[in-house]
This record gives structure tokens, sequence and C-alpha cells, in this order.
């Protein structure tokens, strides 16, 4: 099953909403209900579902704790994944202390930095090592995912070394383009580049 | 002049490595240099900077005072813009100490939050306000570009009451899509889900 990267991205979202509406005991919801909470179409959110085998009734909508389990199937391995976070300067600690504990199976196991003051030691939660130690910890704790929130002028550098450790999935807060070969998965997110944009849109 | 997002998305790329090599003393570049240090190809360089009149010498390459001058005509305001950030948590820190100071013509003017203990102060060079005074504080400071760090359940309220004080532009980084009207530029950064995309494709 090959899901496009933009219907990965509304599973994440319909997740989400799907376990606040678990903890709130709803047990149905139709599909019009569920497009208007993610601000999609209800055609939209049937189509999805279908991709993973969820059809609603006509009479009461969708059981909520079948998609609950649909959509972790989908989203997520049972034995858990780790990330590993490159870079612990205010950016990096924002996205530890945001993203600690949130997913029990997806969590920062290591954060790496090359400033002996913030390594060896545990900053929100999460261990810090010298980026030297870099490649084995990834290897040896089989973490699959790296977090980049480095300075541009290294940042290709510690994408080629996490590659080299073997890492898939790479998401690059650094504010350049980096590359990567194309096994591997690369999200960019360059919060200058998302503020220009946006101050370019609104002057026009 | 009407240029793609994508296209935006590389002059902010192109300016701030330009403004490197200017630091740099460097005088001209060539395409394919250029090309390297964003990641793009020679040909993707000289057809953007087509798009603002700027053509290379074939023995020189391009003038980096010129590309540098042209690029700042296209992104920037010359009597600057100014930007509320919305929601003072870790990740909004983050985004104030990340921002402030790196551009003289795009500014984070005011942060808010409905939180007491964080209003009424400076928070990374920033005045915080309480949420209830948005609507004044932009539209007599005329800021026209909103950053949302709030949590998902206010964040349809926020960009609601954002547009209706005046902004053109929002970077939504609550993880939940928001609807605004067609004539508001809209970027979503929803850290969860990026995570969770590249979590989905390293379990592939």
């Amino acid at each position: 099953m090959s899901i496009p990267i933009k219907t990965i991205e509304r599973m994440s979202l319909y997740r989400r909403v799907i376990n606040r509406l678990v903890e709130a005991k709803k047990e149905t919801i139709f599909s019009y209900e569920l497009g208007k909470l993610i601000n999609r179409s209800a055609a939209q959110v049937r189509r999805d579902f279908m991709e993973i085998g969820q059809k609603g009734n006509p009479q009461k909508g969708y059981n909520i704790l079948d998609l609950r389990d649909a959509l972790n199937e989908l989203m997520i391995e049972p034995e858990g994944q780790k990330i590993a976070l490159v870079g612990i300067g205010n950016l990096g600690r924002a996205v530890l202390t945001y993203f600690m504990g949130r997913s029990p199976n997806l969590v920062i196991s290591a954060a790496f930095d090359s400033d002996n003051k913030k390594t060896n030691r545990v900053i929100a939660g999460c261990k810090c090592y010298d980026i030297g130690k870099m490649k084995d910890i990834i290897k040896k704790n089989k973490i699959t995912i790296g977090i980049m929130t480095v300075p541009l002028t290294v940042a290709q550098d510690v994408a080629d070394q996490l590659v080299s450790a073997g890492i898939k999935s790479i998401v690059n807060w650094a504010p350049i383009h980096i590359e990567v070969p194309k096994h591997v998965f690369l999200e960019n997110r360059d919060i200058t580049m998302s503020i220009e944009k946006a101050a370019y849109f609104a002057k026009k």
C-alpha cells in the first residue's frame, strides 16, 4: 500500500482528532463532522478512510474505536520508533520540550550537540551527547528518524552523518535545503523561509 | 508580476546565501556555484534570476551586489513589515528568540497570550500583551503578518481574530488546519505532523 504524502498528513491529523474523541467517550462520528474538525470535505474524509479499509454506517457514521485502531495500525510501529535530535539551541530545546511525552511509540531518545556545555546532561527529559558519538548511538539504539535544528553552515555535513548512520527520515529545520539519497525521506521546515514567504504575500 | 510560492521560497534562500557572500566580500558568482549552495541546478538559478531581471556575464557570472539589490527589492518592504506572534509557550518563545534581530525590515513587534503571567512584560526583546488587546494593537501598529503558536483548541478562533484585525498572512504552528478567507495567505507548519510523517516513511 503506497499512500501519498498529503494523505499521510491528514492521517496524522485524523489520529489526533480521533484520540481526543476517544478521550471524550464519543462512540460514533459522521464524515461531515470529522471533515469540519480538520477543515476538509466529508467526501475527502470518506476517501481517506476507504484507503485504510474503514466504512461508515449510513445511520450512525464511523465507529470511533475502529478508526483509532486503523489509524494506529497505519501510523504506529508497535515496537516504537526512535528519534535523534541534532542541535540543542533554542529551537532544538523547544522541539524537545514540545514533543516529549506526546507519543509513547515515537520518542526523541537522544540529542546531540558539539558544545560541551550542552552535552552529558539531560534536557527536557532527553539525554544529550557529543556529536562525535552520534553514529555509534544511532546505530546501537536503532534510531531511524533524525530532527535537525542546527545552523545552516553544518547542515549538509550533519545530514550526511545521519544518513551514513542509517537514518531513514530527516526533518530539517536548518535554514538551508540539504541533499539526501533517494531512499531517505526529507522534510524541510525552514522558519525564516516560512516567515519571509508570509511577508512577501502580505506586502502584495 | 506574479511569482509562484515555490519560487519565493528559493528567493528567500538566495537572499540569505547572497548576504553571506556580500559579507565575505565575494564580487561575482556563477549560476552553477549558487546552485550548489542551495542544492538546485544552474538552469534553475538562471531561470529564477531572469524573473527578477538579472542576467549573468558569461565570463564572470552574476554581480553579487546587483543580485542582493534585486532580491531585496523583491522581498523587502522598505518601510518594514511588522509581525504579531500569538501564543507565548515554549514554541512561541523559541520563534521569538530565533527570529529576533534577524531582519531589520521584518520584526516581531508584539506578542500575545491569555496567561497574565506572560503578558505586560518583554520576552526575547518583544513586548507581550493580553490577547484582549490584540485587535487594537495590530490595527494601531499596522501589523500585517501573524505567527500562531497556540494550542489547537483555540487556533481557529485566534485566526479569525487575526483576520478581522486586518492581518494579511498567517504562519500557523498550531497542530490543526485552520480556515482563512481567500485574500489571506496561510502557511501551515505543524510540528507533530512533520515528525509523524517522517516516522511513517521511516517505518516503511
